[in-house]
This record gives structure tokens, sequence and C-alpha cells, in this order.
């Protein structure tokens, strides 16, 4: 559970299984869902202990520095998931836990470079929420995926949803698979880009390029592209890579629909088939036509365009 | 003690105690003896017990990951702490240590972004040993540094020190202090930068002009001008920034005396006063003379100069 300490607002999230066979990406056979009866029965109420000792912990803090090393804090969470480990591992021991289950919590943990994922989504969605709901906002507040449709939402227009067909990410595939068995593009893991993270600050993680393609240089102009299209950069999430500027950040959907550049994502890939899993990572945009359905609907709304 | 698995050699360290008022910038008040007791009785047994579980730990994975986490591996070790702390977090467990002994231990090196330092340093020592004692060889193979003079060894000319006055370091200072107080060059660190990280490896960890000053551009020109004096690059320390290529690695000395480019050194500041500890960090550089007498004396032994 993540809060806005500043605001009213809550966001929710599970927490990661790590890559490959995971139920978020459509696998569910026994090892699957054994570790999801763990991570329920035994992770989490320890994680909820260790929070309790802690009184909480500040995530926008823990964002920033993982900027600073490397992480992009969508498809890369390297950094973010050791500090978080570094602040949780001393509590999971003063919260009365089990000196061997804590070991291998840790170790679940520690072998899990995306830990930190679920809690960024949850960071950004809990940011974003806060500034949904502004009369003639064309800030986009929401983009997610469900394997066909990509949908957003925008802080002027409410709850409705602007879709278009899901696009195929054409990434770099596990051994043994390829773009012929990728579902397409899913989840919520979008969020962070919409709040200027994930693919925006794809300039703070040139390494990620191993990950989903691409070279370091093409990492830093994807984020310099963004400018193009955001209200604005970020005041807590610095990038070195821009001589510590903010991060892009604030999608505008009347600044996608006016340059023609569309939003930037870091995502993995599931295989289209259920049972399987990820198998793989890459770059994929947002489709125009979502973009253009928001702002025709704002047009009407305030009655640029009649009805 | 770090051991050259492909060799004979080994090297030492001892645990890193943090920054400010520590022992090794010459600080040693009660606090200090106090904390030093504690590392020697409590952490390192501890420590110790966990790599028995381990059954030892491979450094050059974790510098290798860490210089694509931001570090430079001397005066940022942001990255490589954590990646420590997490392989450490475990085996402290299941080896028989107190839970809340445990906790303290972990909560220590939590909080201390330095810990990895010294074990970078013996690392590199010890890679660094294996390369001495080549007949002929102008390869740098130690530079350090005592408060007063600075002193080098080459690969080709044995036990002997080739020494110049110490630099005093114009970096950035804590609060309270300026270049007035800081002792000139010392310390044993400048073993990273022998071995191709540390400044060597700036371009890596932009993040680190926040503490030694400059800017990400400067750091990126900073290795680059390296590769001028190395008889090579590393290949299993790779820099994003570089596209993936290694970093500048392998000081010789005669490239050195031959362009006057001088090696560069991240390096902490201590106080010129005994008992106040660190007091700022910055760049700087080795003293060509201690590179011109190494030359002048290899080329005495195999007869370039008559003696």
């Amino acid at each position: 559970m993540v809060k806005n300490i500043a605001g009213e607002n809550t966001a929710f999230s599970n927490l990661n299984e790590g890559l490959g066979r995971v139920l978020r990406f459509g696998a569910y056979d026994a090892e699957v869902l054994e570790r999801l009866r763990w991570m329920s029965s035994t992770l989490a109420p320890a994680i909820h202990r260790a929070l309790q000792v802690l009184g909480g912990l500040e995530l926008k803090p823990i964002i920033a520095q993982a900027l600073h090393m490397g992480d992009e804090c969508h498809n890369r969470n390297a950094a973010a998931s050791s500090l978080l480990f570094k602040r949780l591992a001393g509590p999971l021991l003063r919260s009365g836990n089990d000196p061997t289950i804590a070991a291998s919590l840790l170790e679940f943990m520690a072998t899990n470079d995306h830990f930190f994922l679920n809690i960024s989504m949850a960071a950004c969605k809990a940011m974003l929420d806060a500034a949904h709901g502004v009369a003639g906002s064309s800030l986009v507040t929401v983009m997610a995926r469900n394997g066909v449709e990509f949908g957003i939402r925008m802080s002027g227009t409410g709850d409705a949803w602007f879709t278009a067909p899901a696009p195929v990410v054409d990434g770099l595939f596990f051994p043994g698979y390829t773009k012929e068995d990728a579902a397409p593009d899913l989840g919520d893991s979008a969020i962070t880009e919409t709040a200027g993270i994930g693919g925006f600050a794809m300039a703070a993680a040139p390494a990620i390029v191993q990950f989903v393609g691409g070279t370091p240089q093409d990492a830093l102009a994807t984020t310099r592209e963004m400018f193009h299209i955001t209200l604005g950069s970020h005041r807590s999430f610095t990038l070195p890579q821009l001589n510590f500027g903010g991060s892009p950040a604030g999608i505008d959907a009347r600044r996608v629909v006016d340059t023609g550049i569309t939003p930037v994502i870091n995502t993995g890939i599931a295989h289209r088939k259920a049972g399987i899993g990820q198998v793989g990572a890459g770059i994929t945009r947002a489709p125009l036509a979502c973009f253009i359905g928001a702002i025709l609907s704002l047009a009407k709304q305030i009655n640029v365009i009649p009805e």
C-alpha cells in the first residue's frame, strides 16, 4: 500500500514474483502457485511486520537515488531493489521473524532484481492519481494495456478510457522465443512512464539497452525526445546524464497529437499463449489514436468542437 | 583476504569504517576506537562465518556489475556495497549469528555506502601483484601516497619506489572545511586507478561529480583521456557510457612520460592535523616526476642509458 502523504489517495500493488514463469506474464503451473502461496503466507506478513518497525518507508528518495545508480525503475530495478533490501533487512530481523525464515525471505529478494518494480508502479500510481480530475487538463494520468487494447486516461476527461489496439513489442527475446511468440503489449507498468520514469528516464539507465535493445546513445536520445511531449521536468527525479536536470514528466496529450511523438515504454513481453510466462523485453510506443481520441473528447467537452 | 585464484598471490584489507571521523583519515577519539573494537570483536568474525557458509565470494563480478550501476568503485561504492550486502545478508543469518547482532551488523553495512571500498582495493591489489616482476615492463603496478610523498612501483623495476611530493587535492569540502585544512594526498586507494577503475572508470559514475566536483561530461572526458596512457582496456570491467567498451587499464609509465598526461585519482581528503578525520573528496593527479624516475631507472637497467 502506497499512500500519497501530501494528499488523500492510496495505491496498491502485489509483490514482485520475479521474471520468466510468473503469474503476471500468464504462467500458472504448480511452481508458480507454490511461490504465490509462500509469498502470501510468509513473505508478505514478514514485510508487513518490518514496515511496522520502520514506521513506513519513503519511496521517492529510493526512486531518486536509483535513477543515479543506473535504474529507470521500470525494466531495470537492480539498484532500487538493492536499496529497498538494505532498508528492510534490519527491520525484518528486529520484528520477531524467525532467523531462518528471514534468511529465506532475504535470499528471495536478493535474487530478484525486479523486486522494486511493483512498488515503483504503486508509487507512480499514487503520484498520478493526485493529478487526476483537473477540469480542462490534457495531462495523461494513466497508460495501461491488457494484451488486446492500449488505453489512456486524461486528467480532464474523468473515468473515460481512450483505446486503440495494443502493439506487439519488437524487443530482445529469451533463448528459444521470437516475436512470433509475443502477445500484444500487456500490463499496468506503463504507469511508470506516465510518471516520468521508465522509458522517459532511459538516459539514466544505459545498461538497460542490454535488456531491451539499442545503444546507450539511443537511451539518451529517447529521454530527450520525450521533453517534446511533457508539460515539464520532474523536480525530484533528476538524471546525471542530463547534468542532473529533471526527467521529462507529465505527458500532455495535446503535445503528443501536435508533434506526432508518442510516449516510449520499456516493457516485458508475455507469451501469447496462457501458461508460459515472460519471453522477452523491449521498447514500444503508445498508439497515437489514444491521444487523438482523448483530445477530441476534451475539445467536445469544452465546446471547441460541437457534439 | 582476497586471493587471486588464477595465480598464487593474496591481498589483504581491513574493513571500511565509514566516512568522516574514522581512523584511516586520522581520527582516533573514543568513538572511533569503540567502533574499531566492535568491528574487530563482532563484525569481522560474523562476516568470516558468513563467508565460510558462502565458500568465498567472487569480487570481479560485483565490481563489473557496480560499474553498470553508477559506481567507479573508489570514491563511489553505493552499488557495490549494496550488491555485497545482498550477498552477505542471508549467509550472516545462516551461520549461527544471533539475529539481533546480525541486525546491527546489517544496519552498520546498510548505512555505509563505502563498505565495499576496502574490498575493491584488496581486489585491485591482488590483480596488480599478479602483473608485477615482468622484466623490462613499464606497467605501473602500484600508486600510493602517505600524506608527504606520492610513490609508484613499476612491473619491471622490482621493489623500487619512485616518489615525488604528494599534491594537495582541490576538491569539495565537507561543511566548515576548506583547502587550507587539507593534508597532502594520502592513502592506498589509488590502487583502484592503477587497476583501471576509480578515476579511470569515472565515465561509469556520472553522479560522483556531486562528491568530487565537475560535470558528467568531465567524467566521460577523464575516462577517454586515460586511454592515452594505458596499455589497453579491461576485459571484464566494461562501461555502458563507452557503449560497453572496457575501462582504460594498465598504466604504461612510458606513455605517461611521452604524453605528459598523468593518471587521474578520485580520492578522499584528510585534515592536515591528526585527530580530525576526512574533510572532503576530490580529483587529483599522480605527479609526472614519479613516472620520469621510473622510466630512467628502467632505461638504465636495460642499458639504454649508461649508469
